[in-house]
């Protein structure tokens, strides 16, 4: 008999599984909001967790905010969070070349990326290489002038609106030419949504640089298992008093098994009743339940 | 007992050779010259064959430049040869949507690329979709503007170094929410040569929208029959009597399997003689020769 997910329905099933953690992991998207509209019941558990001493960690794969930036759209959507309890792939990236495996001494990161990456990375002191007319288009003189920089320890690439083939063939070079280079993902997400569509992400963006050097990246976001080892490494977790809520089974749910913790699929998000079963048991959750609000709104009963 | 490549040594065996087929579809870098160096015997052995009343196409996925635009290069590299005798991505791909699947009545066609292809679009009048600010980066107030065009029949992509966001996102915006759109590239090398090196190369490009959109393109350049069909379609050739030569076994030599041609590898490019016997039976030319400077030098004697 393959395990089965248990359904948390009532007041009652909130309360046992609430108590049998010391942390929350949250997903944002989906779990918290869609787009910029707040899930209803989402203040009130916040509020209910944080009244239990419980630790709230929001993990987001978008890589483009520093935590410090994130607090706004934190702000803006009526949910209070400390930069502290914000852990998105720009930080964890920065988490990874400082204290996981740390990048060499002396050397830099080639950055393809938004300004998150580059405000984490300034902030525990990762030095960044500097792109000269970094949005100029490429012209047929500087074919020439891209050529291997033995300062280049790692090439980080994260979602990057302002890509362009200059970068792309500096990153390229590096990666194939500079002895001992690494090839680093902010996370692997195939599409990016925004104004109610979705758009090229990050995992798309970056299959340029796979294609090309023939090289896979380490991939830092969920659901793989770097991020969730810098989680740990930063707060000191246990993963058995740890629980990781998601609304996609294939990230959130899937980096969760991955890391060892308890999983929550919240069914507000991309991942209804009917698919949960169909996925089962190739990822299945230790819970489930309608909506992360539900846990604030039960309690208030 | 699997099939076997003929060696070409003398002159002989290229008189035999020859004499068997009317045309001969060359590929250019590798068995004309080497980025700018002209391989020995070449333009002697064009002669020949263009005394022997041969018909010679060279056959390139360089999508950059139109035929008219290439036969500068060949002028530059003391090679005669006028644009109906060159065949580049760029043009096949226009021979496509003009002869092979038409692009539908009405429908325009959005470009990610070079002028090559937008040069062969205009001769054939096929209508190209303008592009506003085409190399303006990405800001945050034009996600909300990239939306659906339901004028867009085919998103076509070929190489481009002034690649960026907002051409992606507009290519994705088509092929996933426009009914019918389809979605060519020009061809799928993951390498692009220049300045003596190596860079990401159209099929990299290309792989941004194979992600995000989870669609394959039609691919119209070598090893694809795509571009046999539209060089069969042009010239009306017989397979029988025609010779694909080439220096790569995996896109060339493929390339003339798969159109059923013969085939005929040199050894002036990427591919040595024990890398060929190590490909064999896999991709097996029909003949194999030194260089096929070798052919005009030989008859000279």
């Amino acid at each position: 008999m393959q395990p089965q997910p248990q359904k948390l329905v009532n007041k009652e099933d909130f309360h046992t599984f609430v108590d049998q953690f010391d942390t929350f992991l949250l997903d944002c998207d989906g779990v918290l909001w869609h787009g910029s509209e707040l899930i209803d019941g989402v203040p009130e558990t916040l509020d209910y967790l944080r009244k239990q001493g419980k630790r709230i960690i929001f993990v987001t794969n978008n890589s483009t905010k520093s935590r410090r930036a994130y607090t706004k759209k934190f702000e803006k959507m009526g949910i209070s969070a400390s930069p502290e309890e914000i852990f998105g792939s720009a930080f964890a990236t920065a988490v990874y070349l400082s204290k996981v495996e740390k990048l060499e001494d002396g050397k830099r990161v080639f950055v393809i990326g938004q300004d998150g990456i580059k405000e984490e990375f300034a902030d525990v002191g990762i030095p960044v290489a500097a792109v000269e007319d970094e949005n100029k288009p490429m012209t047929d003189e500087d074919w020439a002038k891209i050529t291997p920089d033995d300062k280049i320890g790692a090439v980080v690439i994260g979602f990057d609106t302002h890509i362009n083939y200059r970068k792309y063939a500096q990153a390229h070079t590096y990666i194939t030419r500079v002895p001992g280079c690494r090839f680093i993902a902010t996370n692997t997400d195939s599409t990016f949504p925004a104004a109610g569509a979705l758009f090229p992400g990050t995992g798309a963006l970056v299959s340029v640089l796979q294609s090309s050097t023939g090289r896979d990246p380490t991939i830092i976001g969920k659901p793989h298992s770097t991020m969730m080892n810098c989680i740990f490494e930063k707060y000191q977790l246990d993963p058995q008093r740890t629980c990781m809520v998601g609304d996609r089974l294939n990230t959130d749910i899937q980096f969760g098994i991955n890391g060892g913790t308890s999983t929550l699929l919240v069914l507000t998000g991309v991942t209804n009743e009917a698919h949960l079963h169909e996925q089962l048991p190739e990822v299945t959750p230790t819970y489930y339940t309608q909506s992360f609000g539900g846990i604030g709104l039960a309690a208030q009963q």
